[in-house]
């Protein structure tokens, strides 16, 4: 609801075209579908066409089922994340077309073409890195972008990256993918001259902690360029990173 | 025991009404029931109506029906918290008159009718926290207060929190419950001037740290007015509200 | 800015009494003063006649004068916490009315009088908690609380706790400041029937880690009735104080 | 091997009693039973007439076994800590003698007669902490105390531990155990003059991390006369428990 | 060094215009100068006109002078950061062409006019997160872009934000500076719909950690568009925003 | 306040001798000394003879003389923990009998003779160790035990400790202090039947966190007997030690 | 690819013998194997005849079995590490040629004959530790190095490490396996005068905080001559010692 | 003393060479010099030729120049580390003697020639890096091996440490030194076949933690060959690398 929208309502008003009480109504009604347990926000999806997101982790399964199922009586492209394959076979008869990547764990309900445009890549340090990479590299298409995928070129073996840096250098953005010591953002930012958005994974073992050590790694980057996302976040680091392309690209894609 | 008992018995001894080996032993025998494993403490909960509170989690299951049926003999109203359902399936025979709630994890035996009074608005960031924010509701009712529930009103969409601020706004006090960054409790202790008791979940993954993510966010809130409990305590959260929401409404329950 | 402010706004723009533009400036204007590098929010101070209160740690000395100075034009009654002796000397020549409080590192700036009603208990374990302790006592007084002081009670000499409960026991609030293995708060709360806010503090040593020990014991006390503030945060206890005292007290005071 | 031992292995060198290989191999075979895996140390017990004891947690099932056989084939008394029940189910065939005690997880094999002497009070905060409590008495039986359970005294009910003062206090040491703040050794040594020993138990959720706050708790009390084991070591408790307990005790065992 | 660079080379052996050892050195001279203790990198800066970066803190006085002098004699635009006054008094007789910014702590020697493209917003919770703002709006400025800041809108007061909303909407990419809670860049992204590049700021006290609670925080944002530097790293948010501003605004700068 | 005190009061109640008011009085006023900022409690230690401790770091310095001038008025035998070059300079005119040991950082005010019986030994890993370690020597001297000391004898060259074992062994207790890896109790106890209190200190550099790497190695040693206190609490564990001296050598000393 | 491969090229491209875009495609096609998920890098193996190693765990079965696949069509002698027997099982049809080890996880495939020379000792602190130190034994077999395993020789019963030191001495590397207080490499290092490779492992509980005790104590160890790899990380210690073991024998084996 | 030193004092004892008391004795004297405060061990440094090492920090100044003149006494040639400035002027008149560092902190004292052997190199990331480089440098070269320093060639420029393989690959070990995000072992391990000793370095702010995410980076390097010594620990570092160059150099030197 922005200054604009404000003053529209407001000269509806002054014009007796719509009355006080419906003005204050109308204030309070449009921006989301009330379910009680959730609250669910539209405008800002069907302003762009973009998917609706739903992160699935951690919803009662009842509750998760009607949220798709409203999503779905709107007709909406749906990108749900973090969902364990149990949870697919329990909603997985809510529609026909359905989309279900296991290594991703994301379900794609409902989808919709979309145009790809500029490019990210997506990199990552081992071969255990791939589910989180995958599940950004998913959105990325989601949203309208190209990808390319550069799998299992961590620094211990660096010149497999090397060997591949035409193919990263001409990206608008990168998503580095690593756990364990989580070199490989520090890398690549000292090697191109684009956005890095480093994503930590929980890849490892021992003085890993789960993630954290590929966490402050990253965080402390002496590389310019970085920035980093929560451990596993590879839906947050797609979604960023499609912001960056189509800054990139949207008035014809060169760099 | 306060001045005033310790006052009686040392006027009964005085008196000659009690010997001296009777006064310490009645020092000794009243406040509490003593199962050897448990010693419970029926004095306070007697004397004001509430009912008596198990913490189930952890308990031996044998230890665990001891305690309720000692307590069932009294005809007391029990709130059994945090009660898997795998151990209110072992319990269940000991009462007809229960109602386990499987989402807030309570079991409510012997339940008695008790008057609500003022209002305590229970509010979450998303549909997850929803199990932590049932505790604390089903809490407040048990001790009588009436709720209102506002979930899923969390900082990433900030327009359906303001959307519906009236609801909260007359309220005694707040129960704000929240994961992942857990900045709720901090905006609406910045447009209420009652309590906020911030409750953070233990919901997310990677980088919360099974919630101490939310719990920092809210120690550190710049907000006046916000005090903050356990992870995912929603009882211990309900309980202070109780005692905040009579204090301002005991007299009549006007603001 | 309540729904009735909105109400207003539109029925005076649908009137003609106020013009459109005027009507969305005046949304935009009033709630508060923008020093460019600070935005002061008055409306909630004036409305309700409490002094402003002013966090100055961390703050650059010149933001800080010409803050304190448009209060004191506004003829403000000022608290500002966690003032150095240091920042007192360089600021105190901006107005002949001010009382620096060196252990509670509190500056009352043009202060003036307020009543006070209910009562509020602060409770210490220990000598070395009474700065912070005095910083919550102090902002209760600003605020209009009485306040009863009950220091160096803790857990480790039980008896002189027990020996000063009835001072404790017809508080409204407790605040109950701790530091080492903070134990004091669970030991109240487990006495009293009223909330009880717990103010861990960073005395100690070694595995106290900064004030960490008193705030984990604090969280996890098995105590109902308790929560928490941030570490040293002897100011956001008093402030809840005030609300919940003010809770308990306003239709007569009595309990 | 003491400078006794030493002397006399010189000395029978020098008379020729034995040879020199002799006497360094006497050095070197004597102080332990080599299993390749394992090197069972049985000096010290054969010595003192105390029982055997095996931590059996994260041991492979078959090395345990046989360092089980090659204990009872010298006769030993056998206390074996940590064992689950599916261990025990494994290795319950190796003797028809032997006690299991689920609640505290140890074995007994090939259980002594042994003369008891003193007091240990061993004491908790709440009825879940009993399992490492009960660790810590039958340790305590096993090497010949007496004990004092005084079970569910926590301070967030701190009369109950009053009127079970006289219980602990004519105890030679105190072990005292609790989880969640655990605050109870503090308010403990507060009112004894004998040694406490402090175990932290990983009893509790969210911010007790699983024993730390417990553990800091304990760590930082200001009372005198506490020292700490590890999270949960009901058997390092029992055990220092029972060298104190006969220090007191041994020349006639009163105070 | 890139594939074209490489087939030049190699083709230049290939007809004979160098040798092959003259080949292999050039691979090795190039890219960069070595002071022995330094190796300064030129090669990128050069190409794109961008200032040298220099990162002040913890360098040997006498190696941070000789790297600047050498700096200096390529006439090379200079942006030092984290030189404390200190430092500044030590090497600001190297060059009269100086601007050292105290509350930013960032010294630019041998400024050069640079046009300024687009628009980077920068915001903070607080006053006392202005100094790390303002080494962000400062780079930014340096690489090129214009600033608009809006300090002091932090979500404890947050309609000063909402009041702020047009400044930073028509922004292409946020710096949200926040210390304490760290809430703000979740409601801002929720507001936006451009990157979000967040920074904790070690603002705050107690549990705050040094910057961790507001590190968490936003690491944890349910809010998608956002990525975190490191706390306090006011220069890797201003480095990185030029970039995305950059590729936002190249082709004529509308959004 | 035992069960024989409350029958005295009961039986002199019971026969006249004493008022009612009078009891109760006598029940709030014997157990310390009220100055206010602090509570003395003056009973255990006048009843043994031991020195009244004060642990001085963090007091208000205005506090700090006002509780030791009370003392020294009821010609109390004190020490003075943790006090600083500073603070001893500050307060050295109270009295002019009076001892400060500056390694120690213990002032020993107006000493009384006392008879030392048994023995304790007190080890250090190290020399920067030794501060520490005289802190628990200086306390258990001034407690009446003979002390042991043995200096520099860490793991790292462990026949420094095997050469001193004799010493050692003929200890009723000892106290092993150590930094850095903190492995010297774990060692100590299996060569020793006696309890072994293990100090850590914050000794070392780096990933021993200022003492965390030492306290968490004495906690999870695999020897029996060790318990530890806080972090560089030299007078803790020689307090406790002196308790436990004194019950093995109460009835003629030998083991 | 190093500068004499470099050389060859160019000189090769000068002579005609290769063309430009064929020197350009040997650079990027030589060094590994592109699977797409994965880039095996064969070279170095293949150099020197050591066996391909693989870490299995977090792999993608499928992608895991490709792998393998890949690498036994070039008849590579495979090393799979940390292989549960899940996996094992999924996998063992992929060749006749295999070797499980259930202890330490380790999988070797298509084995071959290689020559052992000079000698590591692998000594653990207890038996809980040995699955570590088996996948150290075994990876220091499959390199080609004697072994000597000296297991639970743990300080708690330092004698049984003093009976065992010259099988330990006269190794060329020690790697020291321990859990719990990890205190373990220390001693030895203070008795030899080779290189300590230090192994924390996760064996413990409570404070041990999955290991995090055990590697502090090593990395703070005061004995020098010691690393420290990561916790339960037996493949990296063993990987390492072979090498500083052969390091220490080419030239004839003795010390 | 070894199982030879053992048999040749028994067979004296035998032949009546020596008395039983002598021998006990001789087995007690020998190993170290004793100063009360301090045990200072000299048998091993003596047999070999190598400096006496002192780590001064934390240790009394009294005792430091106790120890250093007792050392002198034997004419020793001393390295002693972490000497602050400070230290170094209080003790520099014991010899005339005497070489300090200021950016190592080291001072050798009676330097003594030491031939050199093989090579070791010395790498950083950062200039800020160097003072911990230092340490292991002069380390390496006081023990007798060649040094190659290669400084400032972290991982955010990549190409400057390629540039510099030549260098490091003809090293017999290779010490990597890195703050920040302390990548920088990982790749070079990757580059060599060669032992790296990790060094994490406390340079950086925020979430460095003071060197924890260097350390925890190293920990979790997937780099083969790597391992990690305490933060800031050159000395350490340089100490092992000694070892394992001599051992690969000892027969010739040649790789």
């Amino acid at each position: 609801m922005n200054r604009d929208d404000l003053k529209k309502i407001l000269s509806d008003v002054k014009d007796g075209i719509i009355e006080i009480d419906d003005a204050v109504n109308s204030l309070k009604d449009i921006p989301y579908k009330d379910l009680h347990f959730a609250k669910l926000d539209y405008h800002r999806a069907l302003r762009v066409g973009y998917p609706e997101v739903v992160f699935t982790e951690g919803k009662d399964i009842e509750h998760l089922r009607r949220i798709l199922i409203d999503m779905l009586n709107r007709d909406a492209n749906i990108l749900a994340t973090r969902m364990s394959e149990e949870v697919f076979e329990n909603i997985k008869d809510i529609s026909e077309n359905m989309i279900y990547n296991k290594i991703a764990r994301i379900c794609i309900i409902n989808p919709k073409d979309v145009e790809k445009v500029g490019k990210v890549a997506v990199v990552t340090g081992g071969t255990a890195d791939i589910k989180v990479a995958e599940e950004a590299a998913i959105t990325l298409e989601a949203f309208g972008n190209n990808v390319e995928r550069v799998y299992d070129v961590g620094v211990a073996g660096i010149h497999r990256l090397f060997l591949n840096l035409d193919k990263i250098r001409d990206a608008n953005c990168i998503v580095a993918v690593a756990g364990m010591e989580g070199a490989l953002p520090s890398v690549v930012a000292g090697l191109v001259d684009v956005p890095v958005i480093a994503v930590p994974t929980s890849v490892g073992y021992g003085a890993n902690f789960n993630g954290l050590s590929a966490l402050l790694t990253m965080l402390n980057s002496c590389a310019a360029g970085i920035s980093v996302v929560n451990i596993d976040n590879g839906f947050g680091a797609g979604y960023l990173a499609s912001m960056i392309n189509k800054g990139f690209t949207k008035n014809g894609g060169e760099r």
